[in-house]
């Protein structure tokens, strides 16, 4: 927090700011300059609000200048986090793909479609047993049935298991059959979960909320690490605005954002982003040439009659000439990196 | 749902949207027209997506034309639901004043808070034992000695508690303690937590979330009631918007509009909607004018020290003063509801 | 702008952002402190993009502290603006009230609704002649024959004239007939507009743009007050969001928000605000007890055949019903503001 | 426009909404189906408020089943538009790209910049002689003069020149100059410029404004095209939203989007959607591979200098190597569309 001091500011007023930092426990440190003080304060374990000292005498403003998180940021570890699970990873060289039906609805069903993933090299596999729906009289998922379905398909393809876990008393049960942990968008503000997943021996997939900032997507992914968990993968899944053309709106800019300040990685998914079929195609396409490290989308063998989500799931051919785009995109992507690399 | 053909559209067209919704165990009305058909489909547990049939060959639109909810809605109860707590209630003849700090920090701050509130004879005290937020760094709360202070506020001046509970595991001690039970903005779909609620004995206060539509709020209080509690008292406190003059932007319209569609009461909390003291007693008074069942707002004897939200909260003396022109702004709004229903 | 620079920054670091500052012609104002220096820059004629700086090695962070303007700000004008129209006024002590139908239709349609205006004492009556409309289908206005309608609403009822005007080339005609000149939420930042409203005789209404913030919607006054034309009146009229339960999103904390910082009066325009009929009175009511100068709302006396946003006009026994409601509440405002005056 | 009565609906009730319809000077054509009543609208010249109907008895809904725009549409021109400037065109086979910087400010630095976009075999320029700035304080272009500067850039440099136009009265001089008139965002709904420019002879750029919806925008080109001017490009630049990470978020999605609804070419800006340098290459890279028919970024041989926008601005050798990644880009994504059309 940096406390910048009316150009009028008596000395008194400094004083009174020097004090309620001093009784806040803190330290205050004056920086008097040619026309105005300046006063910067550390040991403070969190960030400070700026409003309770916008209104103290002489002040003109009060500005947050230290980042909120810690162990998500890249002045504590530089180089990329890459997430390994068994032989496939996420955050590597070659982009990561997740791929399956919104909901298992049947052993047939989930079979079917991890066929089709699988043949393609694809090396994970999405699927929810637990649904958060925003109706009661939607349907909730198999649950644990579900989750036995999803080992299935690792036993028969060798799948890597992405599957949502919705609260903390279902953690060690959904840990039993996953590989990757999957916090939805509504839950990525439930700190009770957060902290919880922070205990688990499973990488996090982290996705991002339907009105989080980039600062509160980092500060849940700090939640989980702070306690312990390091292996948090962030997920672009659309936000909320106005626009009403797509059911959420993609917003690619936080991908390149996110690798300016945080050393995790970061997928798109543009199922849920765009909620549309015919759009998950081109923006998949675009969420690997803005850079990200993989995509999560979903497959359908007869979306029209999917018990959830069905209009966004992509049928087995399209899945097979996306996972060819994508590959082809990502290569001219990492030649001009390493051309600027180079270069630069 | 009901499904518009384009005017072009053939009978097998027809007869396919009617197979679908066969196959997906509903049933199909066609009500052929001059130039077009309209298929409505009953049957259905929940909503149905549109997508699913937009995509079908002559399909011109789909529309939902039955809410997706139904215990919180007027259809099902036409006269308005009051909430009765002891001798104190929300949603009948007079605005219900829950007032107190955002955090219970000590047991002499709360005293002393305490006490401000009760000698404006308002009935309901908050203050946060249990506190969600946005850094694992920042204060988390007393947790249960926090809800034993507020024991101690209750004994000694009747005041009735308002406390906000976090997750399922928790339920059972905060309703030992408290006599509301608070739903933060971040946990209004954590549908987990509401389910459990739906067993609590005591009433549900639900904060609508920071980018949450009428309906995903209504669906919410769907989910507490669906489980057996009607008890549930909405409250808005501002959702998230482009605009940066306030931390979030207070939306009075939905009131009426909630008031229009459900008899469930809603309140208003402008200290979490604007962020700021000088525009809590404003927006306080539009509350009341724009026909609320009450408000919520943050009181502190020295905000300048608060653990959380200390910009936010009034000045006892300011409280004081606001408690008197609810009143008297809710008595314009009383007669003139009595001499429209007279006129009307 | 201040610059702060990070605690390592080399004193050569400084010496290049100080260059900068003085390649552009500024002055810069060095403040070493304990531990980081923050660079002061006066002398720029308008704000400077904080991104030129925070480009530049060594920089931590650049911030505005000078609000961009000026002559809208009560830096330079403390008390409130009264802008007087004959012997109607906005912005003095009581609530101005602009009433009339949405669109000029016809000679009978005008007069019937300015009967109705006048018979409750209202001194401004609204209507639009030019439309600024979405779709170029849509009905556009009557255009000068519209004017002239309005000119005998003023003649027979001695109401002052509240009309639109969409273009430049239009300011002198429309200037003949009004007395109050509008400009549309969608011209908020045609600064060629502006400008030539800055030289008009009459005094401007000015709605906010539907995505504007706070500091836009100033520097558009800003606009017409820097080429002379200090009579600018602001008006709130909903913003767009992702919330569907009314066409815009009344964000009702701008009025005390614009109060804190300018001088200008600032009415709220609830019809457009929120698209329906129902919702209209109680955020009128809202919209006085949040402290604005007064509210302008539609009226018609067939709103089922109006040309124009029918569904939000209201009926004449309403708004008679509306005007009294206004009175009566802004009285307890003015009491309580009396009373804090008088203790505060 | 599509009236669903109640299931409950008299027959009056159906007559009651005939004739209002009948009232309007419209055609209504009742459909009776099995369980309700569906009435459709036909003759009206532009889309109807459905709010007019709803609040008729016995009416459940009232839904727009027309698009509101005709010329814009593929209902009325299946094939793309590809709008040729010259031996150079907009909406081809090629991605086009723009280039330039924000402002022209000079002769020198435009000739500079002219060079480095001209030797990359980019054919269209752009550059600001007419600023539209939120403050009236910001640098408002060099007029008359940078448009003499831009001729000179054609003249040596046979690039095609793109530049804003403000306002009706400047369009004659600006016409004189540029090759694309570019109408800004803030002016996409200034519907008198719009008109005015379609009586343009030269083609338009129509930049998406900050809050406008898909509809909005089509029915802005709508505006341009009814007055006989069929030769306009759309652009993505961003919409206003919540998110802080970005200046703008970035809307990609409504690249397929507007695709799949009008037959007229898209642009994408990532220097004003995003406004930061490090943003602006990934995202012009993933709006390549959203399917764009091109994109405009902004190019300054010493961005630290630029008068406006600067840290948007791409550095000479960052466009450079761009050029060569879109152009590769494009390649994959022109090579996938032929085997899907091949396939499919």
């Amino acid at each position: 927090m940096l406390i910048v001091m009316r150009s009028d500011a008596t000395e008194d007023q400094v004083e009174q700011v020097l004090d309620l930092v001093r009784q806040l426990g803190f330290k205050g440190h004056s920086m008097p300059g040619a026309s105005r003080t300046a006063i910067g304060i550390t040991g403070n374990p969190g960030p400070l609000d700026p409003g309770q000292f916008e209104d103290l005498p002489g002040v003109a403003e009060a500005i947050r200048v230290t980042k909120p998180y810690k162990l998500v940021g890249r002045d504590l570890k530089h180089d990329n986090t890459v997430i390994r699970i068994g032989d496939a990873e996420i955050g590597g060289a070659e982009p990561a793909i997740i791929a399956g039906p919104c909901a298992v609805e049947s052993l047939d069903q989930t079979m079917e479609i991890a066929e089709v993933v699988a043949s393609c090299g694809v090396p994970f596999f999405r699927g929810g047993a637990f649904k958060p729906r925003t109706s009661p009289y939607a349907f909730q998922g198999l649950g644990e049935e579900g989750l036995r379905i999803l080992d299935k398909v690792r036993d028969r393809f060798g799948l890597k298991i992405v599957t949502e876990v919705l609260d903390p008393e279902n953690v060690d049960l959904v840990e039993r059959y996953a590989d990757v942990l999957q916090i939805g968008a509504r839950n990525m503000q439930n700190f009770s979960l957060l902290k919880r997943l922070g205990h688990a021996r499973k990488p996090v997939l982290l996705k991002r909320g339907l009105s989080a900032t980039l600062d509160e997507m980092l500060l849940a992914a700090e939640y989980v690490m702070s306690e312990g968990n390091y292996n948090v993968i962030l997920c672009e899944r659309g936000v909320r605005t106005f626009a009403d053309h797509t059911r959420n709106t993609l917003d690619l800019s936080i991908v390149p954002a996110v690798q300016n300040l945080s050393h995790l990685p970061i997928i798109v998914d543009p199922s849920h982003g765009t909620g549309r079929r015919d759009k998950v195609i081109p923006l998949a396409r675009a969420s690997i040439a803005v850079g990200a490290n993989g995509v999560m989308v979903e497959v359908h063998n007869h979306p029209e009659l999917a018990l959830s989500d069905g209009p966004q799931a992509l049928l087995p051919e399209m899945f097979v000439q996306l996972v060819r785009e994508i590959r082809d995109i990502h290569k001219v992507i990492a030649e001009a990196e390493l051309n600027a690399a180079a270069n630069g």
